[in-house]
């Protein structure tokens, strides 16, 4: 007997990779211990990693211009880290406010850097605005947009190009449809609700991003965890 | 056969743990759904979670006055997350510099806060400052120490009462001796050496912190896990 998990929160999982990681779970391949006792710089951890960011960037058909980073603490934690990596105490970030997810974002954001609201669909957050509809400051590094807000269920039908570069929280819909990789700088979200089980978050961001952003502590920096 | 692995990393765990964990991995308790599918608001994954903190709290013989925080981010990001919400940018933290991982500290708080050098041991870090040899400039919020440096593989063999708080990284010795709850604000480490498996970490942090705390984005702030 399965429960199938229809809530917004974690997904339920394919039962053969359920299996599967249980049948190894005490003894990985035959090594005589568990995956999860061995170093990460084992060869048989460092294999699974590797397969894992190759599987990352092939699912999502991302070009080499972009890293693929696995990171810990949750999208929650890159509504923080985007500006700083990006933006910095002397720029502004732009913000589509569609609903409670972008809100956080925003307000996170405004921690690290001057914000700008580019369009506001409140108090109800009834529908995404079309490009024409957001108003980005010219100065502005990147536009912030949650493709899909699940809270109040609305999502855009079409990515909106304003001839800046992207920011995308993709959570509640991640690998579910083509990423626009030319608009893009970053693309963001945790994994836990179309990908595994909660705990990661995948991170796409553009390599050039890394080379221009500005000395940060090492967790909190892109360029730490590109390194590997 | 189990192999028993003697690494500074990852450690062995227990053979009894693994086995019930992949025991109920595929049905936990007969739910008909794995504990890795269940939202973190249902009963049981509650009851996990509640149960988790209060034996973190008992282990460790944790006041009432401290909060049990399990976070992301490792070590790493404590080094980060420690200034910010206990110093800011106009105030300064003082650390005794023993090796690796105290430089790493200091290196990280440096982009939040002012900085200072109580003690320090190097190029050689061969041994420990007694607390007469720390020289904690008046102004300083706190002291950070790392208990245990792995690499040097050296070791407070008593804990340093220099008038002002500590902030201890414990990471590699955690659990493994009594933590001085009268002496220290904020005691912090990775499970993955003593306690479980790599991705989690344990803060201990006192609840006047929390009230006196600056405002910080959400996965930064003490105060957002402290409401859980």
């Amino acid at each position: 007997m399965r429960i199938h998990n229809f809530a917004a929160g974690p997904c339920t999982l394919p039962l053969e990779v359920l299996e599967e990681a249980r049948d190894e779970f005490v003894d990985y391949h035959g090594a005589g211990a568990s995956l999860i006792e061995m170093s990460h710089r084992s060869a048989e951890y460092d294999a699974v990693h590797t397969e894992a960011l190759a599987l990352a960037r092939k699912v999502a058909g991302a070009p080499e211009g972009f890293e693929v980073l696995f990171l810990q603490g949750g999208a929650t934690l890159q509504f923080a880290m985007v500006p700083m990596n990006l933006v910095g105490a002397g720029g502004t970030a732009a913000f589509s406010i569609t609903g409670a997810w972008s809100k956080k974002a925003i307000a996170d954001a405004a921690h690290s850097a001057s914000t700008a609201v580019a369009w506001d669909g409140g108090p109800e957050y009834t529908r995404m605005p079309s490009a024409d509809e957001l108003v980005v400051p010219g100065g502005s590094r990147y536009l912030h947009i949650c493709s899909n807000e699940t809270i109040g269920g609305i999502r855009y039908p079409e990515w909106p190009d304003v001839g800046m570069p992207l920011v995308v929280d993709m959570s509640s819909e991640y690998l579910s449809r083509p990423i626009p990789w030319d608009l893009v700088d970053v693309v963001f979200g945790g994994v836990q609700k179309n990908l595994g089980p909660a705990g990661m978050t995948i991170v796409y961001v553009r390599k050039s991003v890394l080379e221009a952003a500005p000395d940060l502590a090492a967790y909190l920096s892109y360029a730490t965890h590109a390194k590997g």
